[in-house]
Parts: structure tokens; sequence; C-alpha cells
């Protein structure tokens, strides 16, 4: 589990040696991202070890035709695919004749450093070479916050035994393809390629989906840090690549570094036609600044962040490192500046799972987003499934839904389903939920109704539409059943009456009820459009009710729970702390068929239905229902640990809290599942994040008024975090025995302590 | 449904006039086999129309690779593929310098013939070619049963008007591909290719496999029936291929022929070096006997098999067209000689569905094979799955069962599951009960015992383990439960006891727990072999009998009948009558995930149940189950009309009855599910058998005594059918109002006719 060689640091991630077996994963690890764009930590000189080589542009995909062993109708023709982009960051160094490889020279010293409070990634080294040249290098590599279509490399080598003749041969190539490709086809279609002077630009396109991205890089030399005025000796340019050769002759200790403008301008931000122009317009604003210029505009920008998203974790470096290391990879993934955005579950780090949008979004992410930036960002995650609602609408009637039901796609990138397993395709339907509950969520944390009567209600009557027809009658219940779905936990598919998924049907129509008549009282404008565009009727209302006034919810009188499915209780229900050790994970030791008719869940599912909507249940039953159902729970998902060790903090259990909270926090770094090589899990990260704020300081909106119920684990000597609350920034901190609150703002603000009004006012520090 | 292009005919499956739109149906229709090769009805001359070319030689497999979108632990590596095997019936024929086709030419009397009682199938057509030339043509080809290594076409030209040059060239090609191939592999490597005068040998080996496999031909020509001594004028040679070359010249109204014998020697029969030596021994015991001499002995052969198991229906000939071709296709596909050969859903008539053996054979196939040939050869269809226990034992291992539990392979070729769709390779268990049922059924109706000590009891242990672990204890009903499983109904996934597993399950418990004291008693020395080998034990019997006798049953008070699964009254019971026609096939129309949440039935389940074990329930409760699942039945199977048949005329329901019939006997010549040019339904049309003998003839077997139960459909004037009971040789004939029995052989047999002993003398017709 612990690999253990992720060395402690608050802010840094620090890796130290050089092991080759943990390149991939490190590649992992030491992944940048600015929202726009980013890639793996791959080395910008060749190396001829094993690589997983990656570079992703925000919305660019490819809809990678779709592979199933038995088809069944309504499968989707595509997958959509995060995309391998050219590689920009390529910079192949010759020293006295021999290519620099680090899995064929000696490699002392190796050392990275992964810089969350300012945003870089710096790699230093000294390399024997088989010809017995000894160097020295150093590359700090950024992708810029301020200008999210350039990244930055300074590539610094230094001879240390002797003078060497170094060739510096950056590039730019078009010729990738993924790891993940279902037929081997190719993605990318070379258009153009153009040099000029130290710059070069290659133009290619992807197939069928006909993204045109020009590629560009920038070059200048520089000898113990003075610029040198040079052009490249030599130019190589093929149909997708272009190579630029600079060599240098540095002296012992005099330091050869190349400076590497490069990036990417995209269709979706420009014209086909002026790519190349917007590119050379990036390369000319950042030359005016300069490197040095570029890395401070980019401390100062990631400071920012920080000032407002940052947790801090007294006394337990680990646990800090973790939030942080979360904080950061959410930050790079996504910062909400566009609504066709959205974020995938590995980012930019990786291409598994595909498609960049999955109910993760909505349950986990939009919380962190809501909570610590401007509320323009989560209603930019809202608008994207707004934008989506057309094709969620043609999802459903692919399924034989119709009128305007709707059901949002497992996994999408611009609305389309991609995803063809029926088991969750058709059948983990409870993501519709959880995009109403983020409407009402961010109503109720940002208490701007506007998103409703403008773009929300047409989405809550989609949702309610598809779940009043997907529910039937069951004669024999005398209640409506929703039959054959799959809940949270995936380790049951095709269940009947999923408890998760029958509440949230229910809530979603009664939310959508309430929502259409407050619209209608004081939104008359926008009631009628709505009412216009989706030709709705009282009487269907009337229909909607029947259905969720008489929902069906297995429950058990013997253990006072509701079941997560019909037929729990005829399990063999043996706890995972009886299963022998040797048969865990499940998933990697049992037949699918065992895991079925097993009991045990994957990850909070009659859980997940109290995590959303605790304040329907006493504290009581929430007990009764975490010690039912947590002692089955195998936590083989990702996002299984966060929202248990809130409400295990809910409870008081701090010992277990904790427990959980490090699993969640430093899954990547810790690489509990042994895959990070494959890249890492964001969307989790901000389970992490609510960990803290809804676990540890127990934040929760009530009748519009911000709670706190401050707990704190023993290990540490407390923990800070900053909330903007409705347009003000809270800050909390919470010590042994007192928790502080700060207010930014010019109003002041009443919160509620462990159900005690405090008034906090802005700039004064109160302490409870 | 009907398309209707099939003439009626008692003996002969007859096509006239051409279409181009057909001729994908009509190569599956027309299709030729004799158990140990076959093929699609293919033209000889080159088509550049729309085919489908199929050669396929029985137990020559491909591993394919899998393919699946998501995988699954337990997922077998490979899928066995029936192989499409070297070309050897290719004759281009040029007639004045042009390439006869048919997609090129007029086509005139175009006329396909299968004849079904001497086992031979002609086509006939006149051409009148591009440069003017019109020619009659008549193509005779069949592949003997006598010598099943052998196969022969004769093909006739005549000019009609006026003199031409006629250009045969004969060929063998071994540069085939599937149509159904995972990754567009090759299949086959050539090794060797010969040829000497009028024969040539082509000699390839599957990939992975390794069979070997000589493609042969011999040709002779022919003028006005007269045999010409020519060599080829020209011979073309290459790795995989051979072609001769004969040009005669014919004056209007002049046959020229080509006859040309063809097939395969391969290594499950011969040392891969003699494979040539083989095919010359067939060519020259083919050149003693001469085409005429071959017809007759195919002529005789084809007699002999009709001698048994032909059925004869007065006034229908439909009805009569229909059941002799199910009976040809099944005798065309296996006869039953060779142990290591099975019965493919599709035969030698396409590739879907892959490996061969599928529980088709078990629960369809056996009884019909049991009552029309020698006891022999359905022991070889049981002593198969003997042969492939302990890939039974290594299949259950692989999903977690231990201790010599065996679980069955849902397709298989050499005993390894090649399946790889989880709900049905990990849960459709029940296919293990069929196997089990199957060593009951053949000794019930042979009366040969001796199977059992010998072969079968061990397979009996190997399954009875796979239930007592298969099955688990719910506390909650204080029964033994059957999670997770897919019913013969596959329109239910996962479901939670399916009443047909788990009836199935605890009989095959109780019956070998049975058998094991019988043998025991009776065959003291194999029972101590088979302890020993099973390392079988009292105590663990008395834990198989716990699970057997406390087995669950989900059951309606309400309903009086036993429900499919548990929650099926959850459902919407609309019948299929009051089913809108346009949503069907609901497995065209509907997605997966409303197929499962639907009650719509795809085969007989709760039925089949009542099917195998009918003695076990009253008339009054077949009844009931009857009525209560048949409305929900869609028969989107073809394994589903034959059983409804049969239970239709057992309640007296004769005209329901009589439409299943016609449902399951023409279900490929009228082509009811608009598939038959991807092959036909072979393992179906023993269930075609069943209805008249079971189901009209009401034949059973109770106390070992043979029982009738005769009904006869209004549209009939009487049928007849023999069997072959305990090796006595019965014949039965039901015309109105009177049942005629013959028995042949040397002993009395008593049977029962609606409950009246009768006793038939040998040779003696006794009318009841």
């Amino acid at each position: 589990m612990n690999q253990d060689y992720i060395l402690p640091d608050n802010w840094s991630i620090i890796e130290e040696g050089f092991d080759a077996e943990r390149v991939k994963s490190s590649e992992s690890l030491f992944s940048i991202g600015n929202g726009a764009m980013g890639q793996r930590a791959n080395f910008e000189e060749s190396y001829s070890g094993h690589t997983f080589q990656g570079s992703y542009i925000a919305g660019i995909y490819y809809p990678d035709k779709t592979k199933v062993g038995w088809w069944k109708n309504g499968y989707p023709e595509y997958f959509a695919k995060v995309l391998n982009a050219p590689n920009w960051i390529g910079i192949n160094v010759t020293i006295n004749g021999e290519q620099l490889d680090l899995a064929k020279c000696q490699v002392k010293n190796f050392r990275r450093e992964l810089n969350m409070k300012e945003g870089w990634y710096n790699r230093s080294f000294d390399a024997v070479l088989k010809n017995g040249t000894e160097v020295s290098v150093n590359v700090k590599r950024f992708l810029s916050l301020v200008n999210d279509e350039l990244g930055i490399i300074k590539y610094d080598v230094t001879p240390i035994t002797g003078d060497a003749e170094i060739i510096f041969a950056p590039y730019i190539d078009a010729g990738v393809k993924n790891e993940d490709a279902n037929w081997e086809e190719k993605f990318w279609e070379p258009l153009d390629v153009q040099h000029n002077g130290n710059s070069a630009f290659v133009t290619a396109r992807t197939f069928k989906t006909h993204f045109n991205v020009a590629t560009y890089m920038h070059n200048s030399i520089l000898l113990n840090g003075d610029a040198q005025q040079v052009s490249p000796s030599n130019v190589e340019a093929d149909n997708d690549k272009v190579q630029f050769t600079y060599s240098i002759n540095a002296a012992k200790g005099e330091m050869a570094s190349i400076v590497k403008f490069g990036g990417y301008t995209v269709s979706l931000n420009h014209d086909n036609e002026k790519l190349v122009d917007a590119a050379a317009a990036v390369i000319a604003s950042a030359e005016a600044k300069g490197y040095d210029g570029l890395l401070e505009e980019q401390k100062q920008a990631w400071a920012n962040i920080w000032e407002m998203a940052d947790i801090t974790i007294e006394g337990d470096v680990k646990a800090q490192q973790g939030i942080r290391f979360n904080i950061f990879q959410l930050n790079q993934t996504y910062l909400g500046k566009d609504a066709r955005l959205n974020i995938g579950p590995k980012g930019f780090t990786g291409e598994k799972y595909g498609g960049s949008t999955y109910w993760d979004t909505e349950a986990y992410c939009i919380p962190f987003y809501m909570a610590t930036k401007d509320q323009q960002v989560a209603r930019n995650l809202l608008t994207y499934r707004h934008n989506q609602l057309g094709k969620a609408i043609e999802n459903a009637e692919k399924l034989g839904f119709k009128n305007g039901a709707a059901l949002y796609p497992m996994v999408t990138m611009n609305g389309e389903e991609c995803h063809n397993e029926w088991e969750i395709t058709f059948e983990e339907i409870h993501r519709n939920g959880a995009i109403a509950f983020a409407i009402y969520n961010y109503y109720r944390f940002t208490g701007d109704y506007s998103y409703i009567p403008e773009k929300g209600l047409e989405v809550l009557i989609g949702i309610a539409r598809f779940w009043h027809q997907r529910a039937t009658f069951s004669t024999k219940q005398n209640k409506y059943v929703i039959l054959g779905v799959t809940g949270p936990n995936e380790y049951e598919n095709n269940v009947n009456n999923n408890f998760y998924t029958n509440y949230i049907a229910k809530w979603c129509i009664d939310y959508a009820v309430e929502q259409i008549a407050k619209v209608k009282d004081e939104y008359a404008a926008d009631h009628s459009r709505i009412m216009g565009i989706t030709n709705l009727d009282a009487g269907e209302i009337a229909e909607w009710k029947k259905v969720s006034d008489n929902m069906y919810f297995p429950y058990s009188e013997e253990h006072g729970v509701y079941l997560q499915q019909d037929g729990f209780l005829d399990k063999e229900l043996v706890k995972v702390s009886d299963l022998d050790r040797s048969q865990r994970p499940i998933n990697q030791k049992w037949s699918w068929d065992r895991i079925l008719r097993s009991p045990y869940i994957k990850q909070a599912d009659v859980l997940q239905g109290f995590y959303f909507f605790e304040d329907h249940f006493t504290k009581e039953e929430l007990e009764k229902h975490f010690d039912f159902y947590e002692p089955f729970t195998v936590h083989e998902s990702s996002l299984s640990p966060c929202v248990h060790s809130i409400q295990a903090a809910t409870l008081g259990r701090m010992e277990q809290a904790y427990t959980f909270y490090l699993r969640t926090s430093r899954l990547d770094l810790d690489d509990y599942n042994k895959e990070v090589e494959e890249g890492l899990h964001i969307t989790s990260m901000a389970g992490t994040w609510m960990s803290i704020v809804e676990g540890f300081g127990g934040m929760r909106v009530k009748n519009d008024m911000l709670h706190f119920e401050p707990r704190i684990p023993e290990q540490w000597k407390g923990y800070s975090f900053k909330i903007n609350f409705r347009n003000q920034i809270l800050k909390v901190a919470v010590h042994p025995g007192e928790t502080n609150f700060t207010l930014e703002g010019d109003k002041e603000l009443t919160v509620y302590v462990n159900g005690e009004a405090v008034t906090v006012e802005p700039n004064m520090l109160v302490t409870v």
C-alpha cells in the first residue's frame, strides 16, 4: 500500500533517488496542469525505460468506436476519449556526442519537487554518461495560470568533470497515440508545419471531431544565465513534427540552458485560420515577460488560489501534505472559467475512464468549488449540464422514454452517453438524482436562486419526468417501485428498489414540484417560458406526485434500517472484518458473480443517501445505518472513505474519521490501490476537502444559516480552512478547546457553533 | 416473417427463380453436411454479389482472443470459434472467354433443390452471358455419408445457342477467413502444396490449436457423359492455393461436365505426415466407385437414416416439409460416431455463437438422438461431458469453488469456457442441471444403467458439489437460497432464487445421493473407485442434503404458482397480447434494462422445469403455471415454442400446440426471426421432433414403461414416427380415432395408451 517514497513536506511533493520502477507512478504524482491543459511528469529528454507519455488539452476528445463483446440495443456507437495531445515538452539532449537517457547512464542525486505553493515542477540530477562525461541537470517546468495556452521549461546542463559540447534538440510532435485506444486507430491528422527563427508550429486536427490544434514552441539559449543570440543550427521538419538543433560549448562548471515556451492554441477558442497567429502572440507576450517574470506571476497566481483554498493542519505533516496535494490537483484540473469544461476522474494525469464527466462532479466536486471560489464557478458546472439537457433527453429517448424525460449520461464529453456496460449505462440511473441535488445544493449554499428560473428548472423537469416514467406500479406492494438498477454501490447490479435510488427519485420529483410552484409565484415570466418550452401542465405534475407520494422503500423492521435493495437480508451477512485478508481487494480476487451475491459494498450507497439528506434523519438513524452498513463496506472506490469519514466525525468517532481521512487524502501519494501509475483520482480529492470541512469542521447549511460542529482528531494540534459563504469569506480555525472565526468582508455573519449562535464581525477574530 | 419463397414439397426444399437478395438466406437453407464436415450452399463458380462463404470441419476450432468492453475477473482469455475451413468446392467457369458470374449475367430458370430423401443438393439455371452465349447449367453436390472425408460435385454446362469453349478452373484454397473474428487475425497457416495429374493437395495448420488439415481435389472431365482422358492444361499454385485449368469445346447442345471430388483429411483422425496419403486413398476409393456409384450409396445411406428417423405427416405438406427439414439437418450435423464432437447451435451452416456445445445438447438434442439412433450415440454425447469433467472442475475453481465442484461451461469446444458475458458465463449456471438431467434421462429411456457407475456418477458428484457450494443460507428465510443467477429466460439477469435453477439444483443433489447409494449397493467396485477419485465421504453427502432438504422456492399463495424468481410480482404484469405489436421483437426494439424490468419471458423457464419434471406435478399445476407464464412469453428464443407446444398438447389445447409446432418446425424455412442468412437453428430442430413425439404423441417413460397419450391436430390426417425404446424399435402411427403400433424386433413390448396397457407383438400391427 504505502509506497512511502514521497517525502513528507508541508508544501511540496518530493522524491529523492532514481528508481526506474517508480517512473510511471511519479509521472502521475508530479503531473502539472492549468485547467486548460495538463501533462504527466514525463522527462523532456528521451527516455528508453518504461514510461506512460501523456499530454492532454481540456475539451479535446475523440469518439473511439465502441468495443464490446455482446452488443445491446441502446449502446452508444462511440466512447469519447480524453485524447493524448501533441508533445511540446520534448528536448533531446546530447552531451559530447552521447544522448542523455536516464535509462542508460548512471544517475546520482536525483530529486523531483512539485512545489504546490508556487505551482512549478523541478527535476534535478547528476548523470554520468557512458562516455565518462558527468553533468548536473536541473529542469523547471510550469504551466502558466495567467495565460493558459502557455507552458514554460527551463532546462539547465552544467558539465562537472570537464568541458562539454551540449546539443539541445527541442521538438514538437503531433505523431502521438493513446495508451487507451480500442482499435489502435490514429486520432490526429497532421495539417501544417511551419517554423520561423526560434519558433515552430505544428497544426493538426483530430479525426471525426475535427478539433484543430496548433502546437507551438519557442526556444532561447542561455550560457551562465546570459541570453545567447542564436538560431537553430539545424531544422528537421516532416508532416507532423519539427525539431531544432542548438549546439553550445560549455566549459566545466558553466551552465548551458534552454528556455522553451510551448503549448497549444485550439479551435475551441480561436478560428481555425488564426491558430498559428494566436500561438505567435502567446510567444510574443511570453518573451516580453521573460522567464523570471513568468515564474513570478505564476507564484502570484498560485498565492491567490491558496489564499482562499488552503487548509492548514498543524502537527501532522502527512495529513497537511495530503490535503494540499488534493487542493492543488483540483485547481490544476478545473478552474471554472469555461462552462464547456468539466472535471475528469483522472484530470490531466491519465486516460483511464475516458470521458470527462461523471456524477462525481455533482456529488463530490461542486461543494469544493462552491466554497473555495467565486460562485460563478459552481454555476458554470451546473450550466454545463443545462447546456447538455437536449442530449440527455435524446439519451432517454434511446432507452424508450418520452415527453422530454432526461437521463444524463453516465460518462460524457459533449452530452452524449459514451459508456457501454448495460448494468451501468442503462441502470446506474441514480446519477440523474445527483444532478438535481447539485442545483438544490448550489442554491442552499450560495443563496443564488436566479439559476433555477434561468436554467435549473428545465433540468429539474426533465429529471422529474424521467423518474416518473421509470418507476412502475407494483400491485403487490401497492406502491411505486424502481426495478433493475445499479446503485452507487456498483458491487450490486440490476437490483430492485435500491433505497438510495428510490429516495433520490422521490426527492427529485418533490423538489421539482416545489420549484415549479416557487418560480410560478416569484418569476412568472420565467415560469411561462419554461412551461411553454417543456409543455408541462398541472395534470402531468399530479401524475408525478402520485409516484413520489407512493414510492416504495425497502425496510427491515428487525434491524430498523432501510435496506440497500430488495432481498439484501437474504445474503450471507459476513462482515468485512471476518473476511480473510487474502480475499481482498475482492475486485481483484473474486469473480463478478461472487462479488454480486456477497453483501460487500464498494462505496457509500444507503449512506450516500444519508449524506445528501442528513437533515431528513435523526442522528440515531444515521448511527444505526452507519453501524449496519459500514461493516460490509470494502471501500474499493476512491469515493468511499470521504463520506464515511464525514459520518464517523458526525457521530463523534474521531479515530475512525481520522483513519478514513488519511485513506482518502493520501490515496494517491501512498498508492493505496496500487494503480497510481495510471493517473490520479482527481474527483475523489474533493471528497477529502469535504472530510475536513464537513466532517471535522461539521459545516452544514440549515435554514439559510451556516452551522459548525467543530471536532479535532487527537493527532492534530489544529486546522483551519476558509469558505466563501454567500459571497462572504469566513476563515475557520479549530484548535483544542477553541474555534476561531474571521470574516473578510464588510457585513457581519451569524453562524451556529454546536447549536449556539455566534456573530462574526468583519476582520475581527471571534473565538468560541 | 414468412418469406414464402421455399416451395412446399414433402421431401425437398425447393427454390425457383433467382433473387440476389435471397442468396445468403438460401446459402443457409440449402446447406449440406455429413457429421464430419459441412458447408453453406455457396456457388462453385465465382460470384461477385453478396454471399457468406462458409465451409466447416467438425472439431476444428480456433481460440479467438476474447473481446470485451470491460474485463471481469474469471473471463476466459479465448473464445473457441467454429473455423471457416479451406474451400474445396470452387470451380471457376469461363465460357467463350467470359467468366460465369450470376451477378453479372442474365439468369433464367434458376432452381435449387435440396433432396432430403437422397441427400443431395442440385442447382440448375440458364445463363445469358454479356457476350451473348447462353448456357444451361446443372450442378449436383453431396457430402458422402459413407466416407465422411469425401464430397462430390458434378458441374454440367450445355451451350444452348451455339458452340462454346468452356474452361473449368477448379481450385482448392486455404486462404480463407472467418466472418466472425474478433481481431481480424488469420486462422490458417499454409504448410504445403502438392499436385499430381488431376489431383491436388493443400496442407494447412490452424494457428494456436495446430490442427493439420489436408484439403484435396480430384477432377475429371466428361463430354456428353463420356469421360475424357485429359490433364489440366495449366496449373497455378501458390503457398495456400492450387488451381487447374481444363478447356473443352462443346458444340451447341453438348454437355461438358466436370466431376470434382474434394474434402479434407484431418489430424484428429490421421497422423500429420499421412494426411496427403489419406486423401489420396479417399480419391482412389471414390474413383473406383465412380460418380454414379457414389450417388447410389448416398441415397442408400440416407434411406437407412430415414428408415428409422422419419416422421410422416399426412394432409399438411408444410408441416411435413418442416419436420423432415429438421430431421435432415440434425443428421447432417451430428451422427454420433465420435465422442469428441457435439452439436453446435448453427451446425455447419454459419459461425454465430462460436463454440459448439451449449446446454441445448442435453436439454433438447439428446432425446432425439436417443430415440432415433443406437443408444451408443446418446452415450457418446454423455461421454463428451465426462471427458470434460476435469475442465469443468477447473472452470469452477476459477470462480472460487473448491473440492472437485464442477461447473460445465456455457459454451465450449474442448471443455474450457469460452463465453464472456458475466450475466451468462458466471450466472447462467442452470446449465449444470441439464447435464445431470441428461444422465437421468438417458437411463430412464435406454435402461442402460452401466453408464452411471462407469462415468456418470463422477459427473453427478462434481455437479452436486457445485450446487452445495453455490447455495447460501438465508437467515431471513431460514432456507438455502441461490442468489445472482440467470435462468433459462435470459431476459432476466442476476436474479435471486430462480425457481428453475433452485429446483434443478435440489434435484441434482438428491439424484446424485440416490445414485451413490445405488452404485454402492450394486457396483461396489465402481463405488470404491469413485469414492477414491473424488475423496467423497458420508459427512460431505450429509452437508449436501442439508442444502437440498432446505432449498427455498419462491411461491405466490395468491396465484398458486411458483415464482420465476424473487420479486417477479413487483413487475408491471402486462400480457404480451396487450403489448403493442410495434414493440416486438423486444430484443430488437427495447434497450436491455427495459427488457429486464419487464415481465417478458424469452423462453420456457418455470415451464422448462415443469417440462423436465412433469411427473413431479399434477396436470392442474401444469395448467396453472402454463396459464400464468405463457401469456408473458415472447418466444424470442428458437428453443421456446417446442416446450410450449408439448405442454399445450399435454393440456389438450391442440390448436395452440399446432401453432407452436409450426413456429418451431418452420422457424428457418419461413425465417420467423429474419436472420436465416446467418445460419440455421440446428439445436432447436430437436425440439420440433419432441413437439410431435412428446407433444402430439404424448410419449413418456414412467416406471420403466412407455406411455402414449396420442392426439392429433385438426389440420392433419395422421402422422407416424418410430422410436428406439430400449433397443426395440416401435413404430407409432396416429390417425383420427385410432393409434397403430408396430414393433420391429423379436420381443413383445407393453405400452400404455391413455393409461391402458397394450401389448405390441413384433411385426404385428396393433390398433388402439
